[in-house]
């Protein structure tokens, strides 16, 4: 697999709102876009740290992927973000390594881009997204 | 704070030998050095990924708070660190701004960084370490 840097880094929160001032006052990082992503029911804030964006995820139901994880770890980080130059080709070379895919082909994810997770269980424990524009 | 970029993400493994292959076969990254952090009971791995380095982080001991964080959530990312120009300048800042500090000053870490760690009850739920040449 081809990877430029980390595009960015999930991390899940209970409220944007209430995270936005470590983030914003504290850390210094300025907030550039805040979105809903419908179907992953989440909302998510937006930070740009050098070449990597921090991504804050706020579950919007308690369905969402992010609200479970909360509830079992709390809140913190929740995945890293890979950019590579195509989504689906690696998909393709990850597969035929043996690792096991959340995602078989690519979807879009927040920001427009395309986006496939990686299973934690084949990743060391990491939960991994594989992105591109 | 005026942080430039992430410096690095601490993971947690059992072990690097058998973490190796993901990180260097699967995703293509090159392990540049493994060193053991003594007063961490910890042995490290560091990979670059753009301007972030991957940092894996092996117990040596059943004492170090990787072996306690592995054995409470499993392996998984352990922390992120951002690059700020001066750690010591930092630390007075962020506690005067009411966050609860792990280290008061900083001290040596992998490296020869000067680092230091914010408390994850002051973070949204995120070790968050400080760091600098």
């Amino acid at each position: 697999m081809n990877i430029s840097h980390i595009e960015h880094l999930g991390i899940a929160v209970r409220s944007i709102a209430d995270s936005l001032p470590y983030y914003e006052k504290i850390l210094g990082l300025k907030c550039y876009n805040i979105e809903e992503v419908t179907d992953q029911k989440v909302k998510t804030a937006f930070f740009k740290v050098g070449q990597t964006k921090i991504e804050l995820l706020e579950p919007t139901s308690e369905e969402s992927t992010i609200a479970k994880f909360i509830e079992k770890r709390g809140e913190g980080i929740h995945h890293i973000a890979f950019a590579v130059p195509d989504v689906a080709q690696a998909l393709v070379e990850t597969e035929a390594n043996g690792v096991q895919l959340i995602d078989k082909v690519p979807r879009k994810g927040a920001e427009g881009l395309n986006i496939a997770f990686l299973h934690p269980k084949s990743t060391k424990g990491v939960l991994t997204e594989l992105c591109c524009n």
